[in-house]
């Protein structure tokens, strides 16, 4: 049969990645995509640059735009990254020739994605991306097709693995945040410039593409509430530790009568919980079918391997005739869902207070929460020292994000009180 | 656009629960599935009882065979089960009559599944099964497509839930196996005739149909070694605890050089194994991708809901025009590949005597073991009891089936030796 013929733009990790992969696999790809997957053309920075793969033959393209116009090209690759620039117009481009997108690029998805997808519509073409969300686990597809019968409530994950990481080693070896954060550099875990996936930028991308996938719903990305991982202390993982929890990075996307609520934020997840348990660089993903009920999926979140391995199941997807509407249903059918504010939020809570330890001070905390209706489950208190620092952690019974926020401000006005009090989220059991 | 229109074979708890799903979530799917999915025809064997479904207007067969041949059926659901008779009948009536199959039927996939293929191949359509392995976890997709573009070197997993339940009981509340098995057949979660789970022939059904698609592979089904959970008692669930392991009734589907092997037994899995604290009726299945890395699912494994979900995530595939080859390629591309022979197995092994309490016996089955070249990790004996029976366990370091087989062999004729050995196999770390 005639070869499926690809081209790629962007050759770093993945790009090179899925190359070799193509090379290595190349027989037993043809034989379940029906035909051989061939690439055709690439387009890079440097042509010049030692990657470990044989361009001889491959139409070069400086500029990556040209891959969307070559007839050698069926189905564009885009492994360029940002939701802006190259990747954008090569996206745009590749879909006005007719032309697949196969993309890892979750910035370009998130925030473009419905637009992309109604371009795709209308060009008769789609776009498959299941590179982007939590690498070699097949979770897009499993959303997408494998929970279609269902309506979900919940998509739930560990979506970035750099935090997980440096979380796990936190609380395995009792280190500091910016000591296993360089490490976690040194061994390539994290980026040089790691703040996308340390501020929670990177797992609100996928949250957004999670949601908009689960719900059939227009996501906007700039409505997603995003806290990273820096101000996690080895105290609050201690204490996490002692109260039954393990702390995680979470993303969370929910649908309720009130409407879709998205967020990204370090919680606390009961040691009963199965996603409490996924450590150091996997990522997992959770999803909520009213008729499948809950369905995990864990596996390597990252990395050369996983990633081409989602890249190339999509390009095999396509050799076959695979085509699915890019949100799983059509663009016109999506919902304009209400969001949630934040502040409707309803959890429990892990307050954690640096306060000076002397008489009359757990007193004026409490009297706070109890005059914003705020219950609490249980107090710790660790070591005595009078007239010193000492951190107080209350656990709070399920509340609003709005009750719990204006305590808060009024808690850290009281001269005991010597820094903004830590919050993390408790996820129920 | 025009309805997908089906035809229903079977309307126990799985059919019913397929009906109701389509009417619950008609617009849903009508979304995600491009067009209206509706039933317009029914076989099952009364026609009067009540199913708590509407069958008002629809074509009624008595004899399931009628619904192949049914100008108003694009799509047969296969639910009447079992590897012959109807459900064997019904399937090439289909297929035959050009007509793709949806089945839950592990049965008829594991005994029958190749020569299916080949049929439903001559007469281009093809056969879905997400409903026959792990109910509502969509691990047939994630292994036929999502990890398309590896190579798959082991499958394995939980895949009975009646099973799981048992052990997990037997485990948190140290009851018999007896006593759990009756409240599990009161509580919905094991049939009146229990056989087919407890003796492990339904995990050795879908684990023939995952080492299928995984290796690409033609299957024998009598080749699976099958042992099922009725031999656990609550003292090796106790050891196991102490060892740091749970015993659990795996399906283990690897191939290496030396070719396939094919087992279903109870075997004990470290706890820091995420598949180890998989608890109740969850299934899970694991699949190591040379490319992606491991890949774990968790999920519900059985019931009304799941399995109708992961039925109809089959029929909004084949509304959206998604052909997949049966078994992920073409029949003629499968493999026949060597088995390897139990006797061959490499494993760590958990082995416990009921000895009488006297000096030398020790001595004797060390010798034993040490004849057949088995070495120890560790040994445990419980309580003291000079000339009546006690409990003595032994942990071996990796050897094989056949040592472990010959070395028992004689271990179980020593006069001290009071009862059969047991034997569990230990997961690597």
């Amino acid at each position: 049969m005639k070869p499926l013929k690809v081209g790629i733009a962007g050759l770093g990790t993945v790009g090179a990645g899925v190359m070799k992969l193509l090379a290595a696999q190349a027989d037993l790809i043809a034989a379940r995509a029906g035909r051989p997957v061939v690439v055709t053309a690439v387009s890079a920075r440097d042509r010049n640059r030692d990657r470990g793969v044989k361009l001889d033959g491959l139409n070069w393209y400086d500029d990556a735009v040209g891959l969307a116009h070559d007839p050698a090209v069926d189905v564009v690759v885009e492994l360029i990254g940002g939701a802006e620039g190259k990747a954008k117009a090569l996206a745009e481009a590749a879909i006005a020739a007719g032309k697949t997108l196969v993309t890892a690029n979750k910035a370009l998805l998130a925030v473009h994605g419905v637009a992309l997808a109604k371009a795709a519509e209308a060009n008769n073409v789609t776009i498959a991306y299941e590179a982007a969300v939590a690498g070699g686990i097949p979770v897009i597809k499993a959303l997408r097709e494998g929970m279609a019968a269902n309506q979900v409530s919940r998509v739930a994950g560990i979506l970035n693995g750099t935090c997980n990481y440096i979380l796990t080693v936190m609380r395995e070896e009792g280190r500091d945040f910016a000591d296993v954060l360089a490490d976690a550099q040194r061994l390539g875990y994290a980026e040089a410039d790691p703040s996308f996936d340390l501020d929670g930028v990177d797992a609100a991308h996928k949250l957004a593409i999670l949601a908009g996938l689960a719900f059939g719903a227009r996501i906007d990305f700039s409505s997603v509430h995003i806290e990273g991982i820096r101000r996690i202390s080895g105290i609050d993982i201690a204490f996490a530790q002692e109260l039954g929890y393990r702390i995680k990075l979470l993303g969370i996307a929910e649908k309720t009568e009130a409407g879709i609520s998205l967020r990204v934020h370090p919680a606390m997840v009961p040691m009963e919980q199965p996603i409490a348990t996924i450590d150091g660089v996997f990522n997992a993903v959770l999803m909520d079918g009213d008729f499948a009920g809950p369905v995990l999926l864990r596996g390597r979140g990252a990395g050369e391997g996983p990633t081409a391995s989602a890249v190339v199941a999509d390009l095999i997807d396509f050799a076959r005739g695979i085509h699915v509407p890019v949100w799983g249903m059509a663009e016109s059918a999506l919902e304009e869902a209400r969001l949630v504010p934040m502040s409707e939020l309803n959890s429990a809570y892990f307050l954690r207070l640096s306060v000076v330890d002397q008489p009359g001070v757990l007193a004026d905390v409490t009297a706070i929460l109890r005059d914003h209706g705020i219950s609490l489950e249980s107090m710790l208190q660790r070591g005595r020292a009078p007239g010193e620092a000492v951190p107080i952690v209350l656990v709070t019974h399920e509340t609003t994000e709005a009750a719990v926020s204006a305590a808060l401000a009024r808690v850290g006005t009281l001269p005991a009180v010597l820094e903004p009090p830590a919050l993390i989220r408790i996820e129920p059991k």
